[in-house]
């Protein structure tokens, strides 16, 4: 029984600001720089998502790609691709729009349909920049 | 005497979207498709100028980097980075804020900094995703 | 009147051989080296069509990307993803499948589409891999 | 005693076909898509190898990565350039040319001789495209 | 409690030598080949750090990646870039100056550091070329 | 007769510095900043090499990368890979290490061995950093 794992790259085009409604401009500033601007900034997305499990014996694939790419387009994809991240997304609202947040919102929208697919979700990498991302296993510790 | 071109790229991270007040969000949609959502998508742009000249005898330089990226720090990421394209910038106000007019009013701008410092502004770059960049050089047509 | 160049990106993987029927197999290794496997080998295309022209004055747009992605997507990447070149595409049938040859035939195959779609074709760069890539203007020596 | 890991890459181009012979060539296009190309289709493969160790005190080294590309030149890319993974390599023969099926007997390959060297691998990443790669611990499973 | 890892990403251009002062220029060749050439060579260095947390409920960060990035700055490129690794760098005085052992030292020098910024250290990448790169995991074994 | 371009890259690695024995460290300083460290940086320099031609009808090519690349490995990598560009390099002698002068010189290098296998050497292009490069046409300007 050879586990493996397997990840599929998607991308996507959004607006957001860091930004308090409770805070002061000044301590908006003060805490999130630049990234509070009023009136929005932008970034390319790149969300990278990896598949634990063993190939089948069938097919050779521990998920079939295809399979995976859709349900990434219709949960994450379509819901922020060419959006404003603070004002267009449901299961962001009310909470700040940084790439730790939409990673955890994002594996709670996707771990039951990969499941459904056969295969078992273990990290979501999001990449804001060339100089920054981040990595959740799902709340899991593994270094 | 022998001519030689150095580029040099900067990058920033802004919001823009492309949207005609004067036309309907229908028509807008039909033209723009995503790209006309009201509030907003972003994009993490980066933008690569070429000055062309001889290098200097005493430095080996055709112009000096320092200085180069000094004139874009200032007349382009100052201006660009974490911004609103359509509303944080005076020298893009009342024109669609599309790739094409980008390169056309950065060149305006910089062009005469850059030939204080000794150089020869001939290209802009500019890249909005990994898929699609526009090229301007001054409106001449090298091919 | 503002000439400005625009390019679209799309990928393709592709099977192929550098292989001569009129030649012997120590011929073709001695000319094609490993590109000549009987067996096939294969590459991740990428390939980047610049369209010239002066930005629309109701679009800001030289060509809508939109448009040109779809003729891409219809004349290039549908004949040619997850093919072989040398046995699928009828437009590179009896020819080398070198990069060379599939630029120039790909030139006559998006020229007149774009064309339509007001756009002006100037180059295609087409990246066969990290190492080596082609650049064709339709004929035209630019330098 | 300072556990650290280090990676080596290198690249190999090839055919390939994700085919059942005793499948129909519905049944094949069902679950393979258009990667069952009876004609092949292929690929840009990079391979990134991670081998764990505490530094030689008199090189600074975990492995001497001259001795580990070698071993990567003679038993991956010897095998696999400018091959048809499905007929051109005795030790994928038989099997599906998955992505997940070439790391986990790519693994089996080179283990050994990485032991010979005085290095342990532990981690097998093979990159097929830039939207998928597998990653592989040798079955263990970090997280 | 969502543990999530967010990483920041440097770079710094340096040069270095592997080679030791005990060794004949014979045997310094032998181990270290072209890198022992007694006058320097050099590499663009990417560095990425890795911390670890649980996002603030207040900002959403699990570190604000402002005060990661100066940490990085003033402690990593300020004392690496346009160096010379083997001469200019007191923390890599007296070690060979291998991709490793700078990983190690430089973990030494910015753990404490983020930790005073409210962070945990878990993992540092150091990339000499598009081909090498070493993990460090302050020791620990995570596969 | 379809003129087209194919490019061949190829990497080193090595050391520089830019400095004048017959300026004050002050005045090289303020030219030549960081660079200026009489302890010598380096870099990773990737040269992509552009030869102009029309495919022959034999081969589809317009010149034998093959052959490309093993003139640039015995003119380029094995004068520059691993050396002190200021030190090692006799046709770099006397002269500043600037990427303009480096791109220079390396051209009339190998313009002559180019021509003997058929191609005319049209382009280099010399990155230094993900941030600058130069290119040199021998001398033409194409824009």
């Amino acid at each position: 029984m050879k586990t493996i794992y397997i990840t599929r790259r998607e991308t996507f085009n959004a607006a957001h600001k860091l930004w308090r409604e409770d805070w002061s401009e000044e301590k908006n500033w003060e805490v999130f720089g630049k990234c509070s601007n009023k009136n929005w900034h932008g970034h390319n997305f790149s969300i990278y998502v990896t598949v634990k499990g063993v190939p089948n014996e069938n097919t050779g694939f521990v998920i079939n790609l295809k399979e995976l790419s859709q349900i990434l387009k219709d949960e994450v994809v379509e819901a922020l691709d060419h959006k404003n991240l603070n004002l267009d997304v449901p299961f962001l609202a009310g909470m700040l729009a940084s790439t730790e947040n939409m990673a955890i919102q994002i594996w709670e929208r996707i771990k039951e349909p990969i499941a459904i697919a056969g295969g078992e979700l273990v990290k979501i990498k999001l990449v804001e920049t060339e100089n920054n991302y981040v990595e959740y296993y799902g709340g899991k510790e593994p270094f």
